[in-house]
């Protein structure tokens, strides 16, 4: 074991998720290790928030490595362990600008195996985008929502669908809307009932989130 | 002239509009003085955030005074130089919660002469309320949209109808919602596009941009 | 209809649940009529935040009605459309403190027929108390923990258990942590994986969160 | 249609206003792929908070369009459906580091065939530079008014004059003033009455707003 | 010397001003002993920030003391060392709710014999109320200018005139200008140049950075 | 047990101290039983932020009990384990105004049985009080500074004297000094060396935190 | 004269300071412009917050420039119209990091002729250093205070000194002092009296308002 | 001594510690004259926040000096005083990414000679992997706890253990836990008694604080 990182090798045992390794704020050096420890324990590496850099030279390590850019995320090897569920999950975006936060989530999901599909653009200024889509999207079991600027998208789709709803706030905008708070006091505002939020941006947790629901169901 | 209160008598000339006198940081004599010397001068007095107290007080003095409690509001005589025009606004509001603001600024455009139609709790939470009036809505001529929470009904319906649109939020809610701050950068944030935004509660202030554009338009 | 309320009677059609009346903002008088309507449509009335005040105006009016003084909620008659489900939901909450959320919470899962559990000042500073619970909380399909001050109640659960958890931030404490906005940023930023956060205070929100859950499950 | 960008091509029908693309968050890529779609529908290009970079290689895959640096704004074709309009707009701002955000409303407008004229640098620590302009500002129907650090200019117009103002917050500043935040809230608090306020340094929101009320108008 | 209050005697010696006594979480029984101590010394007892219900209380204690209510001060005795000055003060208020600020500066230079004047509710909205009585304010020393909502009033009177002006944002408004930060927050960023700024409400301070200035010069 | 009610009578057995009761948001009721249960384990009763109404209450119960009400404090019984040591606490504070937090935090201190000594009104505005008494306040072991306003107090004393100081910030002020934020942002910016910091008004947990200093070193 | 900018030629005649040119905002373009317009008028260019290289651009065009690097100003000509006055003014800083604020400060003053002497690196963490230095400082007629972190420095000054004084929150700092607002809440908050405040940074500001002080007392 | 910076070389013998050497806001060559000045007294020079672009600089001059890059710190010879105890310090942290931090508080705490171990990544999502080592970090004497996001670490701990235990946020996390706000909101609001708090990313700090308590020890 490194001495600065203790991966939560039990994580599975105690709540059937396994951790992801937060890339952002490591170094090469310490996503390597981290990396090394994980794979030996014959278990699924999956790093978010990993940018271009760091990325390729990860690939120069391993080869078998996947980096997924336009969600900032890395993957090697496979999980064992997967989910057996027929429960899917509909990913809803309100911009085109919310693709890195859709795809993390998404990627989240499939790694357990969980089939999902994407809604992308469907924002509330023009709302017939939406309501072609509301029949296709009622079908799925679980719905993660994520939008920037006001947030709208979840409290409409909350107030049309019985779904368990996940909304994210996304970081996109400028002047209050900027940095996501706009959308995320929004949502958390939402006059729709039973809508349940995640942290600005995160897609992860928003997959885990719906993991855990699934995980009870099956 | 008092010492301490200078009406602006001549905004009327300027720019068309005459001064409402703000009643929530006013004593009940400077209240009663500047409503004598703007009678004098053959105004209409209309003080808005006037407590029911103080209200009293005045009626004592100011026999012929209304108060309309629903709003806050204060009237004494009457606007002796009204706008003609038959342009009409509709005013929408999001919840029933919402009805001070509302009214003031409903009567603020009355006293002006100018038609208006509120359309009350037509929140985003159950869309078919909205869209059971929208057709009717759309015959009005510019749009002030009153919501608290999350103030998304501004959005849809910038999204929905081409007309000049004033929202405002409503200092209703609880939690991040409270004081009116999530509605506001929300509105300010709104993806639908044109949408322009007034300080929270201000209805009397919407009904002053309404009125700006409608006497242009005349 | 009233004029100014219009209570969505189809929500229940479209998403299967029934519209809470928010009682803070409301006069006596909209509560008495809002609630004739609904109880017309042979559905239940469920009033949150109601004071002692209003409260004692209502039950002279509805002698059937039932004021829950501890969690501020005013219930008249019964929801005929239960839930069937043996799905259950236990509340967790990190002080004596947090009382008025819990039972908020767990009043709103009751009219659904859910059954639901509390598990009441197992706060973080003393482990153990939580502790000597684990067993027993883990028994069930939903976890609702609700928690003031730094809330780190949320992560600890979230780390030990594999159940949806929905947070929910409380407005107690003092200092920086005074109005629930601490705890709020707390759970939002948990390090434990898949925790879902709802608005400050917002029991009926997260109990409307769980029902979502459980009525995709049943 | 591209999986992720779903251009809101009903906008014009619905509200008489077409949908600008948001260059900030975009890849060349998708600003390629809905160019094209755009084009194709024989609809305007217009994209907003786009940089030299991104419009450097659109210029080489766009032949006739046209980067307007100082706006950070880039055009490809010519809307077919322009307003037929006498009304024309003055946009005034406080200080000469507001330009960018007042030429992206001029070019708004522009593209509806809206006449309309700047007037820039009369900010209100030299009240003359306003007043030798005022006459002249007086003639035009609507007034957009974009300021930095304190925003004190929109009030000062709103006293003077009697038309519809869209007040536009600038990210001029330093200090308490930087972002903007501080123009944003004192033109949501001016004294003068009737001044609505777009989110900070949204220019071309502010045209669309003149545009509303202009369409409304002819 | 009372255990828990060491009034500050020797300040006078120091920088030539004395120690006012904040009333507002002062207890009755504090402010009398304190006053008890200040009279012995031969200094005179300044209150501010003090209610009727304590004022009432000390003027039973102290015959001679005199409570002017709408400043919210108790002044027992007077100041032996007065200045000997024909420095003059202007005291410019933006608005009628703004009283209780310009009071409380004016009263606190004429403890020290500082002759000062009031002009009041000359705000921004209608510049002609300024402008009849921008001479005269050009006849005065030094300029405090109080002002809540947007604050405006400072910037403009920067524009027009060299005294040294000390701003005092009030917290008069609702909605973002509620508590007076925008006002502190607009002066700060003022684009006049040369304004300094007080804390909100700070009318006493203002009248202590005008004597410094005045002491200077005499 | 009670239900709602677990007091954490193991704490002491775990770190050494005892709970304390949160008397601001309980009821007469819940204080009654968690004060019944406390005095059946011998443990001493000590509630915090307790008002006059509610205390007036308890007295009635427990004839034994005492009510400081400067600090806001109850206490029933006596703690039967004390510390034995020689060590002692300096409290010092800035203002009169902050008695309360001084008060709670020495009334902590002594139910352990740790002699301290307080230092009141020795502000930074006249140095020459705090001067006085620095040799006095250097003969303490560790020391605990409140202050409200601008905090600067602590970085004074920081830099003078070479003790623990653990710093309390006031909710003194107003403006913006109210509720403490910039006493607390002050405190935690000094740049006197190694000052720690509690929460605004948090007078008992700064006496635990020098409790903890002072039995390590025993 | 351009369009784009407007310089206040007339602001000396008004107010007796010239205009300042802020830098930061502008493109080498606009400031050659507007420095060869005032160069005609015979004025003195006085640019701020220029970084290295624009200044470079400018050299080249305007070979007797000077660019002072620690200052980020840049300065062409001379100011004709010096003070004609024997008042100077101290400049003192808490930190050897606020120096281009001290030295934007100190260059302001010197282009008008003041006398000015800096006193670096007294900050309150070590009082000795500002005791050594004190009669020196108490020698000046005008006081400026530039100080980071938590500004404890102004404070510390305003008891000591009567001059008046003018503080200036510096920029400098970390977690919660990072950008200066720490600094700015303090100084505002300041028990000393009668301390008033500029904008975060504004160096420049503080040597207009000293000139103001200055001019008056010429 | 150089005109622009005052090493306080007096702070040993009054609080027994010595100045650390901010390195962020100084130029090369102010950390050049500066750490001469030091080493001319024969004193340890020990730089923070100090990038790797300076450090190389440094290195040039000073070729015994180390630049320990993990912590940003560079150290310049030795210190002769250093303290004789047999006290020592846990460093406690939550995840890997708060490295610099831990680092830096043991760099600061070994220039003194006081013996230190870090427990890393020991956070709260996972309880066993800090179970597995509480008995070990039970043997330390003073406890300094870094965590970033909710920054549970240190209520969890200072709920097990009965040492002082100084906090310190981490400015690690995104959305609303960027910048360290949440986990220093959260560490303040703690609901385990007697936890002190540092500035965030304060190490340094908290080593200072934990010196002082070791310093009144031995």
């Amino acid at each position: 074991m490194n001495l600065d990182i203790r991966f939560d090798f039990q994580r599975r045992g105690r709540i059937g998720l396994i951790e992801a390794i937060w890339g952002a704020d490591k170094s090469i050096d310490q996503l390597e290790r981290v990396s090394k420890e994980v794979l030996e324990k014959k278990e699924v590496v999956f790093i978010t928030r990993i940018d271009k850099e760091k990325a390729a030279h990860l690939l120069e390590i391993f080869k078998e490595g996947r980096f997924i850019e336009e969600a900032n995320c890395f993957i090697i090897g496979e999980n064992l362990n997967k989910f057996s569920t027929n429960k899917k999950v509909a990913i809803i975006s309100g911009g085109s600008s919310d693709l890195a936060v859709t795809l993390e989530a998404k990627l989240s999901l499939e790694i357990y195996g969980v089939s999902c599909q994407t809604f992308i653009d469907v924002g509330v200024a023009g709302l017939h985008r939406l309501f072609s889509e509301i029949e296709e999207i009622n079908k799925y079991d679980v719905l993660i929502v994520c939008a920037g600027m006001e947030g709208a998208l979840a409290t409409v789709i909350g107030g049309l669908l019985s779904q368990p709803i996940i909304a994210v706030p996304v970081s996109i905008g400028y002047g209050v809307s900027k940095n996501g708070e706009t959308a995320l006091n929004s949502m958390l505002s939402s006059c729709a009932p039973g809508i349940s939020v995640m942290n600005i941006d995160n897609g992860y947790g928003a997959a885990m989130a719906a993991l855990r629901i699934i995980k009870r169901i099956c």
